[in-house]
């Protein structure tokens, strides 16, 4: 990076802000995080609830490297980065980005980490829109490698660039996303496999805690190691993933038409009678979630397969 | 287990009977397999294939309790376990088990192996179609936890119970799969996500390789950790699940109907034009897999997860 200390503005201090505070700050040692929210009480909130997200690493140096600031103008200026995670609607983020346009230096990055308005929205009303993209996270974003850099058809080669660098810098995995579509890519692959799912959960197949076992027992460690195609381009052989459709095809369609008759059959969509079983089902056999120790295990996971 | 060996009759000896062959031999420490197969170099074959499935183990030990059978009825007879996985079409299924029920022991469990033909098919022909269940791994077996117990209405609970604590007690992952249903569950699922794969990458959104490495980033190592239930249930905080659908359901359900119309319009069936072009990606990003590696990193990553 830069030969000066890397500033990073984050705007929005809510679990995602911290989450991407204590990221930066472990990962990125020369960097300074300035944070912008507009809560009142923001650094004794900051100071109460960062050290939870900063997981093996030097508390004490990373905490020092945080400041705060009293407006957007104050964040931005001098700033390299500018990441965004404030209120998850259009007229906020229409609203902000000529703002921080205004105030920011004109080689800024500026990121927004929405989970859905995509930046040719948010956009709308800057002077330069080539400048934004989305940078979404897989939450949490201390934890989880994954970054989906969802590029507008305005965002420039160059941001698209010295965005993926930062985070390959860092030790994570930006993957560019060439279009703007709904939910993005992960959200998409992953409510695809809940609707097929809650869809078998639903018609008695297996329960709750069954399906959850099931996967962990087998797509879990499977795709960590090797995503879906690499996995069936493994699993034909010497013909790859062509052999594979070639042989197991027929299955596939199969089921594919099998769960579309399922799912409609079931009406498996969001607000239906499915869905209040699942949630019972969920709520007895989970109780209160202890993410802590999800995020240890995660962390430990990922440990083993990033070790070159 | 039984104070007498355990005597595991392994009927088909291609890559999953030798998976499995190596699995109870390496599990299960007192147990005798002998593998029957009709073809003529089975001997030399298994011994010149086996050790490749005998991953950290004291491959001397494993291999002396192999023997071998000229027929069914050798094979079976004297059998705790009959575990079948010879060739994947109905008549060959039906066939067989009225034969192994005629040679085997009273008490001997019976396992299918098979990817989609159910126990309720496969026993049409047995004089007692409670004593039939699918053992269904998610391959390779001797790596993966995972077997779907597959019942079919006829199948004794008594034969589940001792399926399931036959699994259990060498420290795999047996789920019980209640319903018959075309491809069981774990490929359902895993399917399912294939299609939106399939589907984002044909549109372009994401080549073959940014999309396995948006799996490997994100959903593998979750769901390594907590299946797609327990990671939402904790993603609604304290209100769980159900705080999760009400506040995300809105956005869950323009992914489904995204998803919907996208398949849709891609027209994203087995065998249609989108096929040739993942499959080309896929030989370009990766080549010839090495399932060698795959499996070790594999293993590695279960070895973090079990760990108590």
């Amino acid at each position: 990076m830069a030969a000066k200390p890397t500033k990073i503005a984050v705007i929005g201090s809510g679990t995602i802000g911290l989450s991407f505070a204590a990221l930066h700050l472990s990962r990125n040692t020369s960097c300074t995080v300035v944070i912008f929210d507009s809560r009142p009480d923001l650094q004794e909130y900051v100071s109460n609830n960062i050290s939870g997200y900063l997981v093996d690493t030097d508390q004490i140096s990373c905490i020092e490297r945080i400041s705060f600031a009293k407006t957007i103008e104050e964040a931005v200026e001098k700033a390299d980065i500018v990441q965004e995670q404030g209120p998850e609607t259009a007229d906020f983020k229409i609203g902000i980005w000529p703002e921080i346009e205004k105030h920011a230096p004109k080689e800024a990055l500026f990121w927004s980490s929405t989970s859905g308005i995509p930046a040719s929205d948010q956009s709308r009303d800057m002077m330069d829109k080539s400048r934004l993209v989305v940078v979404h996270p897989y939450n949490p974003p201390h934890i989880m490698p994954l970054l989906e850099v969802v590029r507008s058809p305005a965002t420039s080669d160059d941001v698209i660039e010295r965005t993926l660098k930062y985070w390959r810098d860092i030790g994570r995995t930006p993957v560019e996303v060439k279009k703007e579509c709904v939910g993005f890519v992960a959200n998409r692959l992953a409510f695809a496999l809940l609707r097929e799912a809650s869809s078998l959960v639903s018609q008695g197949v297996v329960g709750v805690e069954e399906l959850d076992d099931i996967v962990c027992a087998s797509m879990g460690p499977r795709w960590t190691v090797a995503g879906p195609f690499k996995s069936y381009h493994a699993g034909g052989g010497e013909g790859g993933l062509k052999s594979f459709m070639e042989k197991i095809g027929g299955t596939i369609q199969n089921c594919w038409d099998a769960s579309d008759e399922d799912i409609r059959k079931g009406n498996i969509r969001v607000g239906e009678s499915w869905q209040a079983d699942i949630c019972r089902q969920a709520a007895a056999a989970y109780g209160m979630a202890d993410t802590a120790e999800r995020d240890r295990k995660t962390k430990n996971v990922l440990d083993v397969v990033q070790k070159r």
